[in-house]
């Protein structure tokens, strides 16, 4: 791995800003909201409780890269809309998901920061395209991406000339079925140690079971993460996708409690 | 897994025309052709050796999905324009990879069959934007999926109408290092019991490693698998990409001289 | 890998002998019975099916390595001595596997060949103590283990001074659920290709699934292996375990005609 | 997983004894020492260093679990001297790997605390032998096995009457390259959450590499590990195993330190 603009050596640790919030700086950014974007009703309750919390950004899912094609797709360009009118209400950045190249351009009329999932680490068209905007993208780790595979994706984003990356570790695929990935929180102190990119973690695709959500959370933080990305819902059990591993509004303000504590003593 | 059209209760085997050759048909189909097309010269005198050999369909890298952006890209619209003309003289059906959906009409001015490569076969985009086409789909499966994500991919593409999907096998991620890959020939077996697509393997990335490129390619096709995709170079130690793994003309002229004869008692 | 006495540049093919039999050879060996043996009736009714089949060596398991400690742990030595007496009667060399340093000389009072389990592969105090006899050893890949551990297991076997290995890939653990472990007939290409030993393929294990089994095996001749070895029983879905991966004796005939069919001809 | 002494609805959490110190209760127990024990003057003058840190028992490796049989494997039965004659002095309890069924009995005259190592997790002789005891018994994960196996090999030596079992997580097996092994703290998590046995963590083979055992050290413990395994060395340079992970007494004591603060505020 040489020759990278994400290496500490070539250059001092990139805080990205999005809006007021700078991700990779003192505070740990918390993003949260429900896998799907539901409805506006849904969206904009989940939204004022959260603002309500002190979590930082709003994530939703417009597009929804679902494993069969006959499961639920994501409302698409009206789950961006309704997630930019409820942005507005609640005055947070929003993050969604894009997958195809041609959405990039608009996406960026209703949303904030593009997450790239893991299921496109390796779309380097994507990548490309992204790279070509200045808007913040979070990066998500591949579900068997290497370490270096990861990085080198971010370096396929900033040499068409957009520094502003935030990776983040959602798990990876082992032989393991308890849980539905193994959380790799080695590779975040590497990232630490090594890059200059801000890292956060996502302990619900990390663990995909709610229960261990609180405690993962927390420990990604020990582990050096600039922050987390958490699926929360008003009713976890009635999400239309991921109900498994999706926590309460109650769940998440004592997760928000417990990271504060940390940094205070950490 | 229910309710699949590429089930074989949902239908009768699926064979794909692609001009006048049969994919899942009698005859065992060898599609080669160097990782990337570097050159007219180049790819034409392979694709000259290649036709002598009864080689069925030319393949050749246009658009490269490269772990480092620092590396050779491919060449891009170049690419699919020297296969284009290679593939007239010859007269060879041509099949090349496309990584971006803006890229599918264009390039089917210039090939005939579109390959997604294992890192594009979670891009359900991409999947979708092929599907609304009727060119035949070599889809090839991602390096940790499951069988059953590997299927509903294919599914992406036949909900949409298109049918015309050729499975590939490339081998899959695992902790032994000693090969680039795991070639999972068990799934090749499933396939051919469970499901109505045709199903091909790539022993070169199956491997990794030129020496094993023979015996695992007879080895694929006595699994079931319905023909074989190699890469084979004039000068495989010159080739810009995947050199470690690509063989001879005259390795690959003794590969299918083993699938002859294996077809022959089989 | 240096210096190892299992490489092919250490000395010529290693060929194993069993009673008369030939590990190595041209002919390709069959191993078959029950997982577990199960009473000296029901063995003795299997075995005489597999002689009449020419199935070279009767396996049974006396001691199970089963995930549950509340599990059948097999009949222990009352097994061995069962299968003895069965194995005069038929004129079978037998083939167990023993998991306890203390049981390796009284079970060469019973059994012919050793078997090491996947389990026990890392046993490096097993491996040293069947090193130090000269029986027959059947060893078994890890379910994890690379291809460079699988080796250096035998040469703790050979450096003691029993050069009798035989090795049996059965199968590695990967993130695919649909089959048991996936089958790596990579490594068997490998094997033939650099090592002095003989390699055997256990499609039953390798699959998890007695539909496989067949397709597997033949595919498993096909990568070279010098043979297999298959779980059978009169009634596989009686069997005490492993019933989902156990073939009847009918369907064992037909892959020993198969098996028979490939050799003669490549 | 049903009917299992592990169980947290089994019975209350168990709380190992080594002496006066108790492992699974309020404090963190932190067992250090070299990979090896290489003699008694080495052994001595780090275990001294070690007491002054407050480290509650002394590691060391005897019998040693080499992939090759050229390696060296241990002072074996001169170990187990040393490490008695060290411990007697610097008042520490002993932990130290057992690979064999037949060096139990005799092992528990120089050490306190049996540990059965990653490759012998799966060697149910050994644990039914080690079961027998009364001893404390320290069961490292297997490097593939799932949590589910884990557990199960607790019971094995559960079922044999012994309940003084302490799990340690050291990484698991997967495709990543960049560390030795991948630590999975979810498994902490969850054994806090759902089993009656305490967990601690072994950040040394768990990453593989030095800079990367103090941050996962702390790490660990936020996930609720009740403590920590970690190889330590006077000059972590000349270790004669496992160099790479081995880190300095001073950076032991700054790991002490940070995990005293954690426990205090946490």
């Amino acid at each position: 791995m040489k020759n990278l603009l994400s290496d500490k050596e070539s250059g001092k640790p990139i805080k990205v800003k999005v809006g007021n919030i700078i991700v990779g700086g003192d505070e740990k950014i918390i993003i949260s909201g429900p896998c799907a974007v539901e409805s506006y009703e849904d969206l904009l309750s989940i939204a004022k409780e959260l603002k309500k919390l002190g979590v930082h950004m709003l994530r939703g899912g417009a597009y929804k890269p679902r494993t069969s094609p006959y499961s639920f797709q994501g409302l698409e360009d009206e789950g961006l809309k309704i997630m930019n009118e409820v942005g507005k209400i609640v005055d947070m950045p929003l993050v969604s998901e894009i997958m195809d190249t041609r959405d990039v351009e608009k996406a960026l009329n209703y949303i904030d920061v593009i997450q790239i999932g893991s299921r496109n680490m390796y779309n380097y068209s994507l990548l490309k395209e992204v790279g070509k905007t200045n808007a913040p993208i979070l990066l998500k780790r591949g579900m068997s991406a290497t370490l270096e595979e990861w990085i080198y994706a971010a370096e396929y984003i900033m040499a068409e000339g957009n520094l502003n990356v935030i990776l983040c570790e959602r798990g990876i695929r082992t032989f393991e079925t308890y849980t539905r990935n193994t959380l790799d929180l080695n590779s975040v102190a590497v990232i630490k140690q090594k890059f200059r990119l801000p890292v956060l973690v996502d302990p619900s695709h990390g663990t995909g079971l709610s229960e261990l959500v609180s405690p993962m959370a927390l420990t990604a933080i020990c582990a050096g993460a600039d922050g987390l990305e958490i699926e929360s819902h008003i009713c976890p059990e009635k999400a239309i996708s991921d109900a498994r591993q999706t926590i309460s509004i109650k769940e998440l303000s004592k997760i928000i409690e417990d990271v504060n504590k940390f940094t205070t003593y950490f």
